[in-house]
């Protein structure tokens, strides 16, 4: 699908808090937090993931002409139940009239949504679309569970997608995703909608916090995962040479390291924010995106890789030349 | 896009409660609750989304050989924060390793998730679309706020969905959607993300539960409602009685009764199920859908549109020939 992404941006909140700083609330020493979770610091928000998303959106708009005709929001925790979090974007930004909807798909809401908006350009329904990724993971911290607790970070990430010309060899060439139930209680915030209502009086306080089988998960998503890379690579006739650039979900230390160390691909290619931005949940692959840009690590024609896994368990790809 | 319907299912719960039964709840007569809404009863779930959506969705795959090669989610309110709910749809319907994610525009998530489903199919990125919206809104209700309260019910439906033959005249011929976040505050769940999370002290009991202004709604959805349909039809060329079945969001007996008294619709083309089953949020298209199509009132190639309002405040509609 012949699409080009004509613009990036990020917000990182001012606020860091370090793992010395952490260490005193989750009653864990700070080499206990950097060893496990590989996180030495993360930014806290003060404003909501609306402010957030809107002043990524702002940078990311700031390279385009014109508005964009479709806002898509692709978080993983929204604002509030309803309305979906894509409105609120639209409202921080100033916008009026434009459809705004939401996609979820916890840590992997950017690549789908990066593939729903390159079907939708690649059909013409929409020309130029705003996809905001953000997240206020800390406010879903739990303390009593020290290791997923170190990992959480808040930030906000943006793009623009548009049509690529004739002229221009900025293309999406692959999107795979595949989900196994079976994996559907190691990550989880069990309260917040139907089943685990905030009024019923079985809901504990832990069941509205984020809980995560980091072990099991790591388990259960490193075979898969290596499976998807070179499944793609075998399909597009690739070796980890020919990728410019990975960008990963920074979903832990241990799990970004693995790129290198098991999947074959250079570290100086594989991004890897994690230890001054925590796992930021679904804003950590699109902030990866605009950090490796504002660092030069890649260039239009570049070839981008994007693979993470997300609560579902899911692992996906997607395959860009940028 | 040439896609076609090939499976249709629905499932609502055994539990019927009357506006009798409702009225000692809500603190008004049975009469005000029919008058005021035009609901006499709605179902009462007793088993969750995902069970529900399930129930649907087997129905929906009855007539339809293979398993769907994607599971979209497009309810209005989730099982829970994360995993999204598709997954969740997945586990209970036995499968493993297909795809899933979620759409959210609250009542308008289906319409989007068959738009999102078309283009998909078109481009080929997947061939057979299982699109699940299930709703319990009768969890989120407010007996302090009367009017939302008696108008919220439980249900499901699914479609599934995939491309037409070129011998066939399946196609969705369009679909528009507008958003405007001046109306953002007129349907809400304030609580459940991460605004308002259940711990924090200024959260309020009503911050949890549904609440909406349902006379402004009206007041600004059906001028934007009735300009949609205008410009829609001029679009394709077509009058009201070219359109063989209208099937609207249930929003409430008044927002119903206006495409026939308003919007020039015979009255006998437009589903109106919301006596017997409520405003089933996102569940409530396609339900509609659903119910028409088991009473036989249209056949393959009628044509078929879809219009109605959700939170944010959004328009949304598709026009399809089946």
């Amino acid at each position: 699908m012949n699409i080009k992404i004509t613009g990036i941006g990020y917000y990182l909140p001012d606020t860091i808090e370090t793992a010395k700083e952490l260490s005193e609330k989750i009653g864990k020493s700070e080499e206990w937090i950097i060893s496990r979770t590989g996180v030495k610091e993360r930014r806290v928000s003060d404003i909501d993931v609306d402010g957030m998303g809107a002043l990524a959106a702002k940078k990311a708009l700031d390279t385009v002409d014109g508005t964009p005709d479709l806002i898509l929001n692709a978080s993983g925790v929204g604002k509030q139940v309803i309305p979906d979090t894509s409105v609120f974007f639209q409202k921080e930004l100033g916008f009026d009239g434009i459809p705004s909807f939401s996609v979820h798909a916890t840590c992997l809401s950017f690549l789908i949504a990066l593939n729903v908006a390159s079907n939708f350009i690649q059909q013409e329904t929409y020309k130029k679309i705003l996809i905001i990724s953000s997240d206020r993971g800390t406010r879903g911290r739990n303390y009593n569970e020290p290791e997923s607790a170190a990992l959480l970070g808040d930030a906000a990430a943006a793009i623009v997608v548009e049509k690529a010309n004739d002229n221009e060899s900025s293309v999406l060439l692959d999107f795979s995703m595949n989900t196994w139930p079976s994996g559907s209680h190691l990550t989880e915030v069990r309260g917040g909608g139907t089943n685990l209502h905030p009024h019923d009086e079985k809901t504990t306080f832990d069941d509205n916090l984020f809980s995560m089988n980091g072990p099991m998960i790591y388990k259960m998503a490193r075979k898969t995962v290596y499976q998807q890379i070179q499944k793609d690579l075998n399909k597009h006739h690739l070796t980890v040479n020919d990728i410019d650039v990975l960008i990963p979900h920074q979903a832990s230390g241990l799990a970004v390291k693995a790129y290198s160390k098991f999947g074959g691909f250079d570290e100086s290619r594989v991004v890897n924010i994690i230890s001054s931005t925590g796992n930021c949940v679904a804003a950590s692959i699109p902030l990866a995106l605009a950090i490796a840009y504002e660092k030069n690590m890649f260039k239009r024609n570049d070839l981008l890789y994007f693979v993470g896994t997300g609560a579902g368990l899911s692992v996906a790809s997607v395959l860009l030349r940028y």
